[in-house]
């Protein structure tokens, strides 16, 4: 067998703010051969999302930074190309966590196949995986929307906010979503549904907010802070739920040197009875067979509609990053590696 | 039958930041007699607390202002001294919220009889009252302690803080106090049995605090905010739990200058999976029946103690209170009107 050429986007260097493209760089490098139980996986799918800038920092997180020079974290699909593995075979489709790499060597380990006959595969590092059960288990977990009541989510159009407002109003909540633009604003109101929808680039964003939520915001699904925040905060009402998943709007963002907000916030949780709850989905693991069951009935029944922003060619992956975390991608953000 | 005169405490003025002597104004009024379905009480003792702080405020809370010239508010233990309502007999020992005066005219709503011969009646202002179920509900609702984890509390010679301590112990975590002076952390350690003890006035603090959570902090039950906090907040462990009741060290501070903390507070939220929850006792109302067995159950065993500051004479409400703004007070406080 000629020996395959594995192309992968290391850390080249960790970024002071804002990242840039000579912080990442692409290797060419020979890919071994898969030993006894382990098996050999092309990755077809990668999965961009926000969390990863968390891991170019060296500071503490809930997870592991990643190395300089090591191969950027990610979710994956990927195919079997070689077996040696008693529980997998030549042509299996899978999930895996292989990073940003066109080729992988795996011990099986945390591997889930995946059936492309039920959903198209891509759904598995979207709505049917990892962003899907962090809207699914942070919103009923966390939010608990009551018929009734406002959810707001940001990023509404994207693969996490997309299922928050789809999800809070299969449970008979009123959906206001935050997104980017007229067309990710039309996208949100007309195909996904939602009860609102509102412009975070209008210049009285504040205000619109406000007037899509005449009854206050019950449950705010924080996925973005910054801007945000401050125009969701006064709008919060009393027992307000607040599960907080990602700030994206301020992870490039190293110092905030503006007056102290924390009192004001303490405060108003107290005089609020505010609840803020940050959360990983892996806390809620228990719960995903009923996601996994409930999302695909969702799907099926045009009860969830998702969108995907595929970009091909993984030596793009660290462009299409950076457009993510300015919210130039419209949908979940997906290269397309091979196949 | 002569007039009787009712003394009573009075907002003169809205404080600005720290509240001064003469933003109260003692007055001395005839008190009408009472209607048909009406009893008039005699004062006997008046609770002072924190949260009256926050009702001499024009702001928005949780709960109305008290009004400029409006008699200040509080929980209160009486004497029925003339009956006109069916349920209640001249003689009858209740609790209620009369408020800061001598006597006060009643329709019988909202009062509870208390049993003399069950425990002493200032318990029902104090470790059977408003504080110890604060401490109980917050505790267990939101902060639930698990064995062998570290629970923190301030204020922890106080009404709220000692029940907080002690009902962890009770649960089989291990009880961190924060209190001021050596004499009321020889109390805390000593008399109610905390594990371990700090005194905040210490210059090296929050080390010490540290060194007292060797495995850092699984619940922190917030009743002061401001410097305490400070220490607190990079000692909480993942999954830490923030029941928010109080914030008396930022009561009397209208804006903070300092840099802004919120970004870093909402980033720790995100990576630690922390709960921050503020909430006031009356919304676990269906707790109080076991609230009440549960917490007599343990004084009459010993396994929780508790300690009162009680000072004579309603006129003197208002320097004791300026007192426990500042900490002064050494045990729940409370004022002996009368008896």
């Amino acid at each position: 067998m000629t020996t395959l050429t594995n192309t992968r986007i290391v850390l080249a260097a960790r970024p002071q703010g804002r990242p840039k493209p000579s912080d990442f760089r692409v290797e060419s490098v020979a890919i071994g051969e898969p030993g006894e139980g382990e098996l050999l996986l092309q990755i077809l799918y990668l999965s961009l999302d926000p969390y990863m800038r968390g891991r170019m920092n060296a500071a503490s997180s809930y997870a592991k930074p990643v190395e300089i020079d090591g191969v950027m974290e990610g979710g994956t699909v990927a195919r079997v190309v070689k077996s040696r593995h008693a529980g997998f075979a030549e042509g299996d489709i899978v999930l895996s966590h292989s990073g940003w790499q066109s080729f992988a060597v795996s011990d099986g380990v945390g591997l889930r196949k995946l059936d492309p006959a039920a959903a198209p595969v891509t759904t598995a590092l979207g709505v049917l995986g990892m962003p899907g059960f962090t809207a699914y288990a942070g919103l009923l977990t966390i939010g608990r929307p009551k018929a009734g009541e406002t959810v707001v989510v940001a990023a509404a159009s994207g693969a996490v906010g997309s299922a928050v407002g789809q999800i809070a109003r299969i449970k008979g909540a009123r959906a206001v979503g935050i997104a980017g633009g007229a067309e990710k604003c039309a996208f949100v109101r007309q195909e996904l549904g939602f009860d609102a929808v509102v412009d975070h680039r209008a210049d009285n964003f504040a205000e619109q907010l406000k007037a899509a939520c005449p009854e206050g915001i019950d449950v705010y699904f924080e996925n973005v802070g910054g801007a945000v925040w401050d125009a969701v905060f006064p709008l919060l009402n009393e027992f307000a739920r607040v599960p907080v998943c990602g700030l994206i709007a301020q992870y490039n963002i190293p110092v905030d040197t503006g007056a102290d907000r924390l009192p004001v916030l303490m405060q108003q949780v107290l005089h609020r009875s505010l609840t803020i709850r940050g959360f990983i989905q892996r806390e809620f693991v228990d719960q995903r067979p009923a996601f996994y069951r409930e999302m695909a009935e969702w799907i099926a029944s045009g009860r969830v509609r998702y969108r995907e922003d595929i970009v091909d060619g993984i030596a793009n992956a660290p462009q299409a990053f950076l457009g993510l975390l300015e919210g130039k991608n419209f949908g979940k953000l997906i290269v397309r590696v091979a196949g």
